[in-house]
C-alpha cells in the first residue's frame, strides 16, 4: 500500500479522536468493500484501544445501484425487523460508529428517485427510535473521508486514472491535517479550540437573526432560536467521551428558527441527492418554508428533496465556515458533503441538532418544535457561502454586529 | 480483470445452475470482500435471472483473525438474537444460498482453537432449528472455489505471486469445468449424468458394508444404513428444481451405520480445521465409535473436532471417487475440503446426509438416528482414497462384489 504510513495516521486519528472508542466499547464501521484494508488498519487500532467488538456494515456501490434497478419497489420498501433489531443492540450495548465514505458521486444517476426516496423513507421510519443516539450524540460517532479511484475520476474527469487519485488522496491528507511530520490528534486539539472560541464569542452576541448577502444574489434572513447555541468542533457524550463527529470540520454551526427565514439564497456549490447532482439551484423562503425553488441541472431530485417530508421545507441549520479556510482554498470540488460544506457557509434543510439550544437534548420532539427547531426524517446541507458573502448578526435591539466581510471572519 | 470471460462464464454457471436461481427468488452470497468484483457478476447473473433479492454476507478473513485475537470468549459465543432472525427470514423468504470460497488456508493458525470451537458451537446452536433448510436440500445452495493470492501462496509456496496465482486459477477452473470453448452449464449435465448413474448402481446392490483398504494401512469395514440411497450429481429440491450443491463434485456419497464401523483409516491428505492444517493423521473405529486417533501434525485441533459433540466421533458420510478424476490428476493439495474431497474416497465425522436413506428427510432426529444415521451439530470431511485404494461391496448372503481396484471404478 502506498503512503501506508499516512492512511495509518488517518485510521488512527479516525478511531482515537473520531470516534475516540473506549475500553470495552463496540465500535461498528461502516465501509465500502473496496476499502477493505483501511478498515482492517481501523479495526486494528480500535482492538488496541480496548474495543469489545467491531462489526463492519460492508457496502457495495455496484450492487447498491443493481438493486435499484431490479428490487421492486414492495421489496426494497420492507426494511426487515432484525436491521432494527441489529441497530438496537449496537445501541444497547453503547456502540460507537464510524462511517467511512468513498462512494463514486452521481453513482445512482438514472436511478428513479422515486424509487430511492420511498426506501430510505422507509429506513428512517423503521430506525425512528434509534436517531436520537447519534443525533443527541449519546454516543460516539464520526465520519471520514477516504480516496477510491471511482470518486477520484469524478473529481478530476481530465487527469489520468493514477494522477486523479494521488490528487484526491493529498487533498483528502490535507484537509484531514494528516501528514508525514505532525501528529494528527495535536493538530486536531489546536483547530478545534479555534472553532470551539468562535462558538462560544457567537453563543454569547445571542444575535435575533443572522444577514446574508453574496454576488450570487443571496439576500436571506435567518432569524435563531432563543438561548441558542453555536457549536464547533468536537462534542461530548454524556459519558464525558470528547469525540469528533466529522474529520475534516470547519464549521460553527446553530438552529435556524423554522418558522422565521426569509428572502432568497443561491447555492454555490453542487449537491449530491440520492445518487444525483443538483446544480446551481435556489429556494425562496417565507416564513421559515420553502415556497419557491429552482435548478438549473437535477430539479427532479430537488423536487424529491422537498417533498421528502413536511420538515424538508424548513431550515434545521445555518453553519459559518471562512472562505480561506483549507478545504476553500484546495479550490476541489469534492461532490461529497463531509468536504464541501467544510469549505463554506451553508444552511441544511431537515431535521435540527438538539444541542444547538439549551436543554434540548432533554426535549421531546414536540418541545423542540415550540422551541423553533426543525424535525424530518432527513438533514441535507447544501453550500451557499462565496468569496464575497457578507454576514450580519443583529441583536433584539437592533444593534448591528459584523460576522463576515469578503467571505470571512471580521476577527 | 483478466481471464473476464472465464469469471463471467464461472458466475453464470455458480448461479444458473450451482444455486440455479428462480424468478422471484432471494439469493444470499456469502463471500470474502477481497472478491467484489466477482461478487457483483454473481449478483447481476441473479438480478437476470429474475431474484427478487440479493444480498451479500461479506466476509474478511483478517478481521476474523482480530476478532478472535481480542475479542472475550463470552463476547464470541454471545450470538446476537437479530443474526438469528435474519436466517429465519431468508429461509422463510426461500432463499438460495451461494457461498464463494477463497480463504487463505490455515488463516486461523495459532488461534485458541478452544475460542474458535466455542464460537462456532454457539452459532451451531443458535442456528440450529434452520439447519434442515440446507442439509435437507429444501432450498437450493452452492458451493464453489475462487482463486485469491493468499490461497495460492498457500497451495504454491515456491512460485511468484503471480505465477502461484495463475496456476491456481487454471486448475479452479478446470476443475470446475469452465473453459473458453464449452459450455460450462452443458458440460455439468453430462457430468452429473455420469455420476448418477453410479449412484443408482451401487444403490441397487443393497451392500451390508463395504471394505476399504490401502497401502497406507487403511483396513476398514463401513457398514451401511438399510434401505440407503447412493446420491452423486445435484440435487432436486421439494419444489422440483434441480442444483447442484458443490462445484467441482466427483464424489458419490451414502450413509454409514454410526454404530458399525470397525477397523483402523489413515487420511491420505491433510485437514483444514478452525484454520489449523492437521496433517498424517488416523483413526480406529470400533462399533461406529472413534476410539484411538493420532496425527503427526495439528493433534490439538484433532482433539477439538472429536471432542465437539458426541456425533463428531462418529461417521455421517461415506464417499467414493476415482483416483483418475480431474481433481486427483491435477496433483494438487488445495488445502480446501470442495476440492480435495473431490480428489479421493473420503469420509466425515458429524452430521449424515438424511437424503442418503429411504424416506430420511422425513424423519425427526430421533428415527434418523435409529435408522443408523448419525447427527451433529458439525459435519467434517477428510480424504482417505489412495493410488492403490481397494473396495470391496459385501452383500447380506455374503457376496463380495468387487467395486474398486487400484483407486478406480472396476466398471
Amino acid at each position: 500500500m502506498k503512503n501506508e504510513v499516512l492512511y495509518q495516521k488517518l485510521a488512527h486519528l479516525a478511531v482515537r479522536r473520531g470516534v475516540n472508542v473506549q475500553h470495552g466499547q463496540p465500535l461498528i464501521i461502516r465501509a465500502n468493500v473496496r476499502d477493505y484494508a483501511f478498515v482492517e488498519m481501523c479495526a486494528k487500532e480500535a482492538y488496541e484501544a480496548g474495543a469489545s467488538y467491531v462489526d463492519v456494515d460492508w457496502k457495495d456501490t455496484q450492487l447498491n445501484r443493481l438493486k435499484f434497478q431490479n428490487q421492486s419497489e414492495e421489496v426494497l420498501k420492507d426494511i426487515p425487523d432484525y436491521m432494527h433489531a441489529r441497530e438496537e443492540k449496537r445501541v444497547h450495548d453503547k456502540a460507537c460508529f464510524l462511517n467511512i465514505l468513498s462512494d463514486e458521486p452521481g453513482y445512482m444517476k438514472g436511478i428513479d428517485p422515486l424509487k430511492i426516496r420511498a426506501c430510505s423513507s422507509a429506513w428512517s421510519k423503521k430506525m425512528q427510535d434509534l436517531h436520537a443516539y447519534t443525533t443527541n450524540n449519546e454516543g460516539q460517532w464520526c465520519v471520514i473521508g477516504l480516496p477510491s479511484a471511482a470518486w477520484a475520476k469524478a473529481v478530476f474527469p481530465d487527469l489520468s486514472e493514477e494522477q486523479a487519485y494521488e490528487k484526491l488522496e493529498a487533498a483528502i491528507f490535507m484537509t484531514s491535517r494528516v501528514n508525514e511530520k505532525e501528529d494528527p490528534l495535536a493538530e486536531w486539539e489546536n483547530h478545534d479550540a479555534e472553532l470551539i472560541a468562535h462558538a462560544k464569542k457567537l453563543t454569547s452576541y445571542q444575535f435575533e437573526k443572522l444577514h446574508f448577502t453574496s454576488e450570487l444574489g443571496t439576500d436571506l434572513f435567518v432569524n435563531l432560536v432563543k438561548n441558542h447555541i453555536w457549536v464547533g468542533g468536537g462534542d461530548t457524550t454524556p459519558a464525558g467521551v470528547y469525540f469528533d463527529p466529522n474529520i475534516p470540520t470547519e464549521e460553527v454551526f446553530c438552529m435556524p428558527d423554522r418558522n422565521n427565514v426569509n428572502g432568497i439564497v443561491h447555492a454555490s456549490k453542487p449537491l449530491s441527492y440520492g445518487g444525483t447532482v443538483i446544480e446551481n439551484f435556489w429556494f425562496r423562503f417565507e416564513k421559515g418554508r420553502v415556497e419557491e425553488w429552482g435548478a438549473e441541472k437535477g430539479k427532479e431530485a430537488l423536487d424529491q428533496l422537498i417533498a421528502f417530508d413536511e420538515g424538508s421545507r424548513h431550515l434545521g441549520e445555518v453553519a459559518l465556515v471562512p472562505y480561506d479556510f483549507p478545504i476553500s482554498k484546495s479550490g476541489i470540488l469534492f461532490f461529497n458533503t463531509l468536504f464541501d460544506e467544510n469549505a463554506a457557509c451553508h444552511l441544511a434543510l431537515g431535521r435540527c441538532y438538539p444541542e444547538n439550544v439549551g436543554n434540548g437534548i432533554h426535549m421531546s420532539e414536540e418541545e423542540l418544535k415550540k422551541a423553533g427547531g426543525n424535525t424530518s426524517l432527513q438533514h441535507v446541507d447544501f453550500m451557499f457561502g462565496t468569496r464575497e458573502m457578507e454576514v450580519d448578526g443583529i441583536q433584539a435591539d437592533g444593534t448591528v454586529v459584523p460576522v463576515f466581510r469578503h467571505g470571512n471572519y471580521v476577527d
